[in-house]
């Protein structure tokens, strides 16, 4: 295989960094992931993803020269490359493609990272052959890629399917956003987290919840506690998937879409809170679109759907950068 | 002028249908208005359209041979011409396009009455030169016409943009729907009644809505009394105007359009809606999005967006018809 065939994707996180070398099948032959840091400066970040790009590059031995580099971060800029000012990481505004190009003299592509999970998808995933679809993810936050027509929809200035800023809870939880009651402060992994706390305030229910520190508590340790029986865990399920299925009730008929396609790390929480969501969003959907939409996980594993749509958005930019 | 130059656009909504003859620059040159009578046979109604139809073909006391005609009409279904069940309308399914063709023989087209203003704004109204705007008409009922990279959005079904029924209030207001908090059961001419028979019971102010039922009220009575004054029928356009305007701040965030444009027989209350409209999106808008997003009220009168963009509709078909 020649080197030009093969891409990196990174998907840049609030909590961790995921990268992967990707070849021209579509298949991340190496992946590397590391703490982002959020909190230390972009220098430090920069050096540590240069450093980790050189070591998936390196195949069997030697270091290969991949044909373009594609980096999915949220509040990313394409046009511009640049990443504005994210809610969770702390950089401010950076232009991100610039400062990787002083290590890597490469074509270099920045999205969306919720687009670019959608890009993999309608390249890799599930939604090869659908014209209209959502993908959305359950990370720190709730992000969604929306193809509309074959297209991705970005809208006027980037900011089109941010749909974790829906308000479903008019004056409800605070949002990073400065407003109140998104869905992604329910709908989320730190959203289920805050409806645990939330239980343990409201409900009497015995739980080991309640020897738990807010700041201890992660959406994994709510799994492992469902899975063993608590009460309590298994409700903070329950509420997410009523919400997330009346949020989904609204998406579809802003978009009609043939599928929306779930991911991220609460969504292999599996059952525990796709039946909740599959049953609200039976509920509550307008009846002539019951039936009609496909809700379904990601076939990939965690993170590597962003890995290989951010690696896919080069192959465009490679057609028009001189190389 | 050639009779082939004259386009046939008719809007058919839950109380009036509307039509008028439309020349090639998109001016609507002959216009009439008829009860639609939904109560009544689809037989009377079709014959009540082909004389209308007749009547405004007449120019110049000669009946021109239109080049065709296009529909506009709730829950339409362009592929096959069919009207599907609407909620004001009380027919069933009717294939408009096979009835009408009976008496006219040239090219009918069928367009969902939301897209029909959207397709009248881009091709001849404030959306011209727009590639991402949402048009929402406030009549009966709160629909949305969505064009996104330059195309409309139908979906999978052709449901999409049924932004109406986005549920603003869980557990709020019964819907044609058959769902609880549509946001059209409170922004629409019917919820603002609604809104007014609330405020009725819920407030103490002295007002002359109280000596009137609810099937005496409509909308045009609550915009007379808050003219003159009526602190009731001025808090129903207020209470209106704030949850319209958090809805607008939920559709900039599913869409990022340049502009969302405003038609229907609410929307001419003027500053009496969108005042109230416009501090409210603005103190709910994702601050990203501040400033970005126009809201315009059309520049078209009443119900000529849907006439010239259902009359639109037929120029895609005609090339494609045998004629």
């Amino acid at each position: 295989m020649k080197d030009s065939e093969y891409k990196i994707g990174i998907d840049i996180g609030g909590t961790n960094t995921s990268l992967g070398i990707v070849d021209n099948n579509g298949r991340c032959i190496k992946k590397k992931s590391f703490s982002t840091s959020a909190n230390k400066s972009i220098e430090e970040f920069i050096a540590k993803l240069v450093s980790s790009i050189r070591e998936i590059s390196t195949i069997s031995s030697r270091e290969v020269r991949p044909a373009g580099i594609g980096i999915a971060a949220p509040a990313a800029q394409r046009r511009e490359g640049l990443i504005q000012n994210p809610a969770n990481l702390l950089w401010g505004t950076v232009n991100i493609a610039d400062l990787l190009k002083q290590h890597f003299d490469i074509p270099i592509a920045v999205i969306n990272d919720s687009n670019a999970v959608a890009l993999g998808e309608m390249k890799y995933g599930l939604a090869q052959n659908m014209k209209n679809f959502v993908a959305i993810t359950l990370g720190t936050g709730l992000g969604a890629g929306v193809v509309v027509n074959g297209e991705l929809v970005n809208g006027e200035n980037g900011f089109a399917g941010e749909l974790g800023h829906i308000v479903v809870e008019p004056n409800g939880r605070m949002c990073g956003c400065k407003r109140r009651g998104c869905v992604e402060t329910y709908v989320s992994a730190t959203g289920i987290c805050r409806t645990a706390i939330e239980l343990i305030a409201n409900e009497l229910d015995v739980s080991k919840l309640r020897a738990l520190t807010y700041n201890e508590l992660t959406a994994k340790t709510l799994y492992d506690l469902a899975v063993a029986g608590d009460v309590l865990a298994l409700k903070a399920f329950q509420v997410t998937g009523e919400i997330f299925g009346k949020m989904l009730a609204s998406t579809v008929v802003s978009f009609d879409p043939e599928a929306i396609i779930l991911s991220g790390g609460l969504v292999r929480a599996g059952e525990l809170l796709l039946k909740p969501t599959l049953k609200s969003f039976d509920e509550n959907v307008l009846s002539s679109l019951g039936g009609k939409v496909a809700i379904l996980p990601s076939r990939f594993s965690n993170g590597e759907g962003a890995i290989l749509g951010a690696s896919s958005v080069v192959e465009i930019t490679e057609t028009v950068s001189a190389d």
